[in-house]
């Protein structure tokens, strides 16, 4: 186990009780196909760890000791650039695994993760699910599926900075909160600061206040992290979001 | 095999020759692991293909019929929104692939391909790479790898789009073209028209002319698809590129 990933107890709780380890890992949509018997072989090399906000998981260059899945709380995950400077890749939230094609290739970490908020992530140990995939073919099948996930998600993501203006991707993600897509009108709450959600759109902060103004004639209006939407499909026109991922990739 | 993928003679030469198709797997750096045997049984589902300038190799939302490697030109890889504009995500170069880790997790393609100079493929048949898979750990091995470092390229780029200015992309991206990394000063030539460059930095042609000409007091002078570079030094002082991939991921 790498420097970073050693456990400090002053800011992470471990649970390690099985019954509550097997029941997080079937809830998993990850694991979702995976039969009983996979599950339990699983549970054995995995455990619960509870971090505190701004916690540091893993650093970019380090092995894998473990692969973290996300049950509550949120991680920002950030890639550093020659001069130091370090761009916010994605904010991954609950269902959501960290590094898993560089654990599977045996690679250093290209990525940093940062707990945002307290949070609770099964971690699962890196050798012993490396010696699993050799077995389990189902298991095998699933991680490669969670890793064609997350390249898609990437694939996205270019393209969003590409093809979209700030106020566009802004309108993308604000629709991307909205529970209930048949709705007209919602109100949400960010579920994080405004510096962070400007660095995962790629913008400055002044960039993202402008973006606001921008969508306030289309409805959108803000107090703090409260917003609410007036017209749904008024910032669906403008944004135009991409179809939401159901497995198809249409 | 999907319409997309149907051969349409009049663009497509094929070559069968085992000879050749062995020796054209044994200089792919994505096989450069892989013993003689598994090259052998590689050989035996693969083929090479020539295609001419703008055939479509594959479309987003297809499987996968083959897994294609580039053995001489460049393809283009896009992706479309849901306002139907498309965004070019990256240029594949020789010893690329397209499109690993949907086909491995037997998902729909997330990119289309398109040739965008007359080129020489390796096409390996995805189901009898999928069952060598099951039995060639080295194969395994190797092409995990190749998604690892694929999944490596996306993150740069996103953290390149969120960081960088285009004109610092600009010179990131014609410091790599520069073969001796050690020189001070070097001739190129740009190695697809400038329309395709601006696609691929993520800017307007507009803006990618207006790069250029941030470029010009840094020593970058232009001449058509030349370019020169006289002061490498200072250009990477501005553009500050990421270290070169060597397998480490430092």
């Amino acid at each position: 186990m790498s420097a970073a990933e050693i456990i400090s107890p002053a800011h992470v709780v471990e649970e390690t009780d099985i019954v509550l380890v097997r029941d997080s890992l079937r809830v998993t949509p990850l694991f979702r196909d995976l039969d009983d018997r996979v599950i339990d072989r699983l549970a054995i090399i995995s455990r619960i760890v509870s971090v505190t906000e701004d916690f540091i998981l893993c650093r970019q260059g380090e092995m894998a000791a473990s692969l973290f899945i996300v049950l509550e709380g949120q991680l920002a995950t950030s890639a550093e650039a020659a001069n130091g400077t370090s761009a916010v890749v994605e904010v991954i939230r609950p269902g959501g695994a960290i590094g898993l094609p560089t654990l599977l290739a045996r690679l250093p970490r290209p990525i940093s993760a940062r707990a945002i908020s307290a949070s609770r992530l099964l971690s699962i140990e890196a050798q012993g699910l490396l010696a699993l995939v050799a077995e389990e073919i189902t298991l095998v099948t699933a991680l490669l599926r969670a890793e064609a996930e997350d390249f898609r998600a990437l694939v996205r993501q270019v393209c969003d900075l590409k093809l979209r203006t700030t106020a566009q991707r802004l309108g993308c993600y604000l629709l991307s909160l909205s529970p209930d897509q048949t709705a007209n009108a919602v109100a949400l709450r960010l579920p994080f600061d405004k510096r962070l959600l400007a660095a995962r759109l790629g913008c400055r902060q002044e960039n993202l206040s402008r973006a606001f103004a921008a969508l306030r004639a289309l409805g959108v209006e803000t107090h703090g992290a409260r917003v609410i939407l007036h017209d749904i499909a008024r910032l669906r026109d403008y944004a135009l979001p991409d179809a939401p991922f159901d497995g198809k990739m249409a």
